[in-house]
């Protein structure tokens, strides 16, 4: 369940070190407490996507559910636990640790299921059932899939509870990552020039009405914003065309066999090829699939996948993770595009996470290395909004003029002018008009 | 100092109940956190109203700070302490919980007081100081005075470190209400009809696509959204003149005799005479001013006054606390607006507070009790935007295009077309040109 959390806090050094036990209500003030809200769980049950998923997995499979023990971890509203038990279960045990748990019962109740789906307030690692169970359903995938570390709790729930033959909804689960252009860098970049323009200037009043000289704590200014502005990842709902080079599989994991010690790093050296030529790797995009598999030994007759890749009809909640790069670099198809990258839960709050990422281009032979090119401004363009295609390097040096982007002229323009394949009313993806230009130097 | 903070989130029942010690980390997820960033520390150094105060306050009183020892609690990046040093201190404790106290360090040396200021980081409640202290100096007001609870750490200050001659800085706190007008109420009724027609198409989807049944759960959101749009009381920056009673002082206290238990509730009845004719009363807003009079032995040569109240030109960081009304009251000059108030710290979380209010309005001699009068729209209303003035409810029924709101077109058009007297280029105060209509009923 991706969330945005209070989750941005450090506490002070030495607390909660790497495997310490976590203090239940700092745990809560920095991570369950929004999932005691209504509004959020809605957020979840309104993304078409999730539920889709999660709904066809246990109606199409109903054979693990007949008749059969669930236990659902981290209920929140209940919805996983009311299909089960609508699928046929005999009895389903929804756990959750906020007082979510009270409009779950009732919902269950309400639903005509409540003498099915008993509501367990509690924390998965605490509570005792009263048996072992044949499935284990849960949703559990934050931003990037490990974010918010929700997975240990499955873990321990399927090391105390699940039946040995038990099967694991969902299966098994995948990170990705590749490279993407975006405009997003380049307004991250504007944003930390304006704050730091703006502190400037404050340090300049500070020193004249206050005789206070600020400036000894710029390089700390400026070192918290370049970290907020441009070392933190992103969430952003990308368009499948932003993707450069061919994305791959980081992480597999084994939801039926994985350990918490497999999960807390993930580590990955990877090698992408770039598809687009003349483009812009602004930044490494990251997103994960699930799937509903079933075991070796009791399979599910129907393989369902939930999928977080960039799209432009099935988006969700999840969106993509977006890692920004530091400057840009202009490529070409054929170019490789090498990183090393490893994501380590934060010392500080274990459900957040760290990541340190090398990379290094190595360029198709015969090519040079690409200069890096400076904006121009083409006198006559008509602009229009442009959702969910971020503005991208433009050939011709066009521009954008909503977002000051550069367009890839010739990518839009080969569509025709007028809507994009695939186009919902609803999002309004519109082109920009634009006259080419030459480029310029 | 005012903070947004991450203060929505409420812990499990039955933790820190009221008198007990709240736990550190909760306390730093909670509270302490966001004040370690520079980022915040800037907004609050760059509120000039607050700045000019308290600067103005140590140096037209430099006599309290020669040579004498001084305690700054919760220093954050040190100013406070600074300008002590450079009044003429001649050792300043300058304590502070979070990381900053890194920086204030740094800040002090940079501004050639480091052999003065003493920065030592840690909590108020557990710091050994060397000596007892002339005078505490400290921002430590949140919105409406007394959100988050930081003046229980001055009081301990106070109560272990000051000399039985010491002074604080600052000496004198009130609270303030009045009753106003705003068509921010109507707004926040707006967005939870919107929520909750959202929800109604959401729980209409559910069952269509999913078979479960959410309308068990529509009364606990509209709940939640009550709570959340129309019973959380609103940051707002008010104009003077939707002030339409007299103001009230709710709360006095001295800095140098208060107790902890003598601010951990305000009660107050009041009463407020309504002093614009034919308005609405959508709220009541709560503010407050500091003051700076040194002891009664040991006065202030230049008092000096920090106000948060409604301001064209003074206004803070730290607002106005708007407590809406449901419904608004149509009131009349000479009515008057009597409310029995109640503000008392959350069980979860003591740096937050409730609020019971109960009010009746009792009309001037002669008058009928105002009907609640519907919005009607103006056929013919050329509108501009309209700052800082939130529109009232119209005699004429003429209706703002850009907010929706009935306006007081009586009390614009006697202003003539033009600027408001006072007006600020920054600010952009802009006339609606109305055409006024026979009132509709």
């Amino acid at each position: 369940m991706g969330s945005t959390a209070n989750g941005s806090c450090a506490p002070t050094e030495g607390v909660a070190a790497a495997g310490a036990t976590v203090d239940k209500e700092v745990d809560f003030a920095n991570y369950f407490c929004t999932y005691a809200f209504l509004y959020h769980q809605k957020e979840m049950l309104a993304d078409r996507v999730r539920m889709d998923a999660y709904f066809n997995a246990v109606f199409q499979n109903k054979h693990h559910f007949k008749g059969k023990v669930v236990l659902d971890v981290g209920t929140g509203s209940g919805i996983l636990a009311i299909w089960c038990a609508q699928a046929g279960a005999r009895r389903v045990y929804a756990v959750e640790a906020t007082n979510m748990a009270v409009h779950a019962r009732e919902l269950a109740k309400g639903n005509d299921v409540g003498d099915i789906v008993e509501v367990i307030q509690g924390s998965m690692e605490e509570v005792v059932l009263p048996e072992k169970v044949d499935v284990i359903i849960s949703e559990w995938m934050g931003y990037f899939l490990l974010r918010e570390s929700m997975f240990d709790s499955v873990i321990c729930a399927r090391d105390r509870w699940l039946k040995p033959d038990g099967v694991m909804y969902p299966s098994h689960a995948q990170m990705w990552m590749a490279p993407i252009r975006s405009g997003i860098g380049e307004k991250k970049e504007n944003d930390l020039e304006s704050a730091m323009s703006d502190w400037n200037n404050f340090v300049e009043d500070t020193e004249s009405y206050y005789g206070v000289n600020m400036n000894v704590l710029t390089k700390q200014f400026r070192e918290e914003h370049e970290k907020y502005y441009l070392k933190t990842s992103l969430w952003c709902n990308l368009h499948p065309e932003q993707i450069v080079g061919a994305p791959v599989v980081i992480k597999q994991i084994d939801c039926l066999t994985a350990t918490v010690d497999e999960i807390r790093t993930v580590s990955s050296k990877f090698s992408s090829s770039i598809y687009v030529d003349r483009t812009r790797l602004s930044a490494l995009a990251g997103w994960f699939d699930v799937h509903f598999r079933g075991n070796p030994q009791n399979p599910a007759l129907n393989e369902i996948e939930l999928t977080t890749a960039p799209s432009v009809e099935n988006s969700t909640h999840w969106g993509q993770q977006v890692f920004l790069l530091q400057p840009a670099l202009r490529v070409n198809e054929g170019d490789v595009f090498e990183t090393s990258f490893s994501m380590h839960r934060s010392k500080e709050n274990h459900r957040l996470m760290n990541v340190d990422l090398t990379y290094e281009l190595k360029l198709a032979s015969g090519n040079q290395v690409p200069p890096c090119s400076s904006k121009t401004v083409a006198s006559t363009v008509k602009a229009a909004l442009l959702r969910s295609i971020e503005c991208e390097m433009c050939v011709h040096a066009c521009i954008c003029l909503d977002c000051e982007c550069l367009l890839e002229c010739e990518q839009l323009l080969s569509k025709g002018e007028g809507i994009l394949a695939g186009d919902q009313a609803a999002r309004k993806i519109a082109y920009h008009t634009v006259k080419p230009q030459a480029a310029a130097s």
